[in-house]
């Protein structure tokens, strides 16, 4: 089922293939001993394009602990990148020395392209501020064994939810789940983007209120998921010092909270959560961190199929499933993806390529970076693209 | 007796734990293949904030040679650090993947912070000019091998005792045994400071003397201890460019030394030991490399207490031990650590925190950079500080 | 009969060692499994001033597929050499710790100071723009499996002949097996130096003819080797900039191809092959990848002697197999190797020396660089040089 696939995006996978990750991380979980030595012989490449200690150990630890062995870059200028090599051939040739590889890139779309050129699984670890499907897996997976279900809970997301694509994610995951409400805390410039409100909330009819301090609704949460304030994400520094220091969780606003909420966060953590916080017991950040570990050994060992027998790996036909859509590559002189931070604008030979999502008439997408466009309206999509949409969204595969 | 315990100053271990460690080294030694799978299933992290290929390759290969695996980063901005996450949030993560930590950090205390906060045993691989312990344990252990006994040594200690903490270490240490003499040559501006000579050397009735020319002495000698005159420790570089030159062993000053002296010498070398000495059989600095390796692998499993059924990892207990002290955390408004290299300087987070040894009324210290304090004179320690002391000494645990 | 030996020059080892790396390479291509296991607990070390993932990936996959373990440096500034230690010094302390070393250096003959120097076999990974031996290894493997045979082949060298070393040493290495025919194909600016047409082409007899452009000759060839054009070893922009482009192998320039020409590229590529030449059955540089790979695990398990039982390594002994003539260190105030890119130009400790290859008279070279000056005419090589060849030529050991 998962055998030879890549995840690239949070939704490339059905409900019931996160549930079959999760049904494998919780026996890892209960008896780490007995999947030891599953990935022997196997090879993890780890290829960071941009540093991420947290993350890259959490990948490399999973396969260690599974008896696989790991072999990889942490930083750009240790790389080929540096003599200007393409992500295509950079996969192609890593694909002939490991198993399945993992990337981290700052250019939106980056895992994508390698996916699509790679014989091995491909696994997104962070392209800039696109995706980061394993901590949406890892946030499910602490979820599910903290509060033993993805139904009927209130969880209230707290920062930076305008650029913060961990957010989107969840809301998007957990949205495929029966009886949740979100409560959606930030500051006026960092509110959730309207097409997560219409074309995610309100078209599943998933209840939800938008908050401007933590305080007035703490009590009500069953899941607190608060968030970094990045500065990388903010054009000026002023924006940054003058928000960066709401929403701050403290022992104080901790008094009206119930008994049995628990307290997320992706980490790095910088002070959005006083240090006093962690000897509360609601407080499940570092062991999400544990979490996330074995969330990627199960995912691993899927993409693997070493649980598996299963027939072998189609990447056409995976693309399908991924996507929900087959992508189209488009020879289109007059126009190319306009997103500065898509893979598309720093390397020519990748084919523009541009999706339409199931069901939807007027818009189309760049399949590397999800950048939203208008097409001729009524018709169906003939690769022909109006103009950019202004307010420009993400809701790939859902 | 060890499991759990953490490595941060090279006194935290009695001389019954040193003796523990360096047997085990010595069946290593004798028979590798028999410990080649004793770390099997078990992860050590070498978080180095700052680069040091010789320490770093050292503890690697002690815990591959063990049939352990390993994970880690070399430089700090390849780490999270680069996202200004605390070394506590940072060795609480690395715990959830890990079995043991190495840490290397600028700041003095950062790894006695990073054992406060951590459920896995931490090893101090250095923290700035402070402490590097498994140095100590490497001279000692090759001292054991090549000269048979602690005991009854003339040791020389050649080049810049003023801030060299690895000779510090190894004055505390061999204080310990009976027997041994010191000769301390250096130059006038690198002596070796005050309070090892009174209260180590004297208060042990230790018998030692000063030289100003290794000619002088070198006729003495049983062990030759050269060390390596660091720019980074000069304040102006004239100063350094006077003195680096100074204290050069070659075959010349050679030829008046015992012919059963051992040469020694930390490494990396620059021009401290000319290269015709590498061919003197008394020259073992490379084989102190070895012995480096060996004494770590004996370190890493007495730790992860692996050769032993042990009581569960006790921190408080151990913290105690350790330091010989119970630590104070002091709410001390008006009051914090001074020292600019102190990993409270720049974690704020930290609380400050002092300690007095045992036997001593009228100074305390700080609890991570062993910084001096003037206490209230008379009664004990309440607290409060008075003023910094002039003359900065270490002796933790002693 | 290779154990214990070092790999520093693609012309260290016979017809006969090559061909025993190639047999043991196909049986590991056949049946990797069966190797799974042959290097379990030994540790590679690798060691790279300057990066280069593919090289690095290539080794420890080799090595980790060989069940045997890895640590190393990929970067100068990780390293302790950012402490100012010599070559010879870092390399006596890895051997303290791994089993076999890799090291590639900016410097020429920095791995070959490195072999004189070190208890452990020694394989050159690139030393600057001098010898990158597993290369021609990978090449030599590629075409033997590729084309059955290293015989009467007609080769195309595309690109730049001038300083690419790979083409050099493909030359030499092709030029020891019968019927081969070579056509290089480069501007004016990058010919093949003349003292491979002169010392090896023609002084072996062997078939060659020189082109401008690639479409007139591409026609006649068996196995056409693209070499790209890299900015390093442009003096200015504006050369490099004017040439780059030059000889960009496209499907229109394919069409005249013979039916079973392959295309091998020792990568990275960065635009002298189209993307869309990818797709044509005749690309094979993606496979030399992998032949890379398998070549590299025959090389490790013939210098650690595990798949024979043979006398323990003899360096001396070694050395003299190796360069084909006994190197003689020469106390030599007046006189030093004037390139400014060798290893003893930046470390002094290195005794000057310098070696005449067999049965040539009038010039030596220096052995760690092999760049090139006249002797006293007539008689034996007493130590004395001249003065500097004009046209600097490489034929180590041929």
């Amino acid at each position: 089922m998962l055998k030879g696939k890549h995840l690239i995006d949070p939704m490339d996978f059905s409900v019931e293939e996160f549930d079959k990750i999760f049904e494998l991380a919780d026996q890892i979980i209960s008896d780490p001993g007995a999947f030891s030595h599953v990935c022997e012989g196997k090879l993890l490449a780890t290829l960071f394009y941009e540093p991420s200690t947290r993350t890259r150990f959490s990948f490399e630890a999973a396969m260690l602990r599974l008896g696989g062995k790991v072999l990889g870059f942490s930083e750009p200028n240790s790389s080929s990148a540096a003599k200007g090599e393409s992500v295509a051939d950079t996969i192609r040739t890593v694909a002939c020395y490991s198993d399945i590889a993992v990337i981290r890139h700052p250019m939106e779309g980056a895992p994508k392209v390698a996916s699509m050129y790679s014989s091995i699984p491909v696994i997104n670890a962070g392209d800039g501020g696109h995706q980061h499907p394993t901590q949406t897996l890892t946030d499910l997976l602490t979820i599910k064994n903290l509060k033993k279900s993805f139904e009927n809970h209130t969880i209230g997301l707290c920062g930076d939810l305008k650029f913060g694509r961990t957010t989107h994610s969840l809301v998007k995951a957990l949205s495929r789940y029966k009886g949740n409400k979100f409560i959606l805390i930030s500051p006026e410039e960092l509110r959730i983007p309207d097409y997560i409100k219409k074309e995610i909330l309100e078209k599943h009819n998933i209840e939800f209120e938008e908050a401007e301090r933590l305080e007035d609704v703490i009590d009500k949460l069953d899941i607190l998921y608060m968030t970094r304030v990045q500065r990388e994400r903010f054009a000026n520094v002023e924006d940054y010092l003058r928000l960066k220091d709401s929403y701050i969780l403290d022992s104080d606003k901790l008094r009206n909270a119930n008994k049995d909420m628990i307290i997320l966060h992706p980490l790095p953590r910088v002070n959005e959560i006083a240090y006093e916080v962690d000897e509360d017991v609601r407080a499940h950040y570092f062991d999400q961190a544990k979490y996330g570990m074995f969330v990627r050994m199960a995912l691993i060992v899927n993409l693997l199929g070493l649980n598996l027998s299963e027939a072998a790996f189609d990447k056409d036909e995976d693309t399908v499933k991924r996507t929900g859509t087959k992508i189209k590559a488009i020879k289109n002189e007059f126009r190319k993806c306009t997103n500065s931070k898509c893979i598309t604008s720093i390397e020519e030979n990748i084919p523009q390529s541009f999706y339409t999502s199931n069901g939807e008439k007027n818009t189309c997408r760049c399949s590397y970076c999800d950048h939203e466009y208008k097409i001729q309206s009524g018709g169906d999509f003939d690769g022909t693209i109006d103009k950019e949409c202004e307010n420009n969204r993400l809701i790939s595969g859902f």
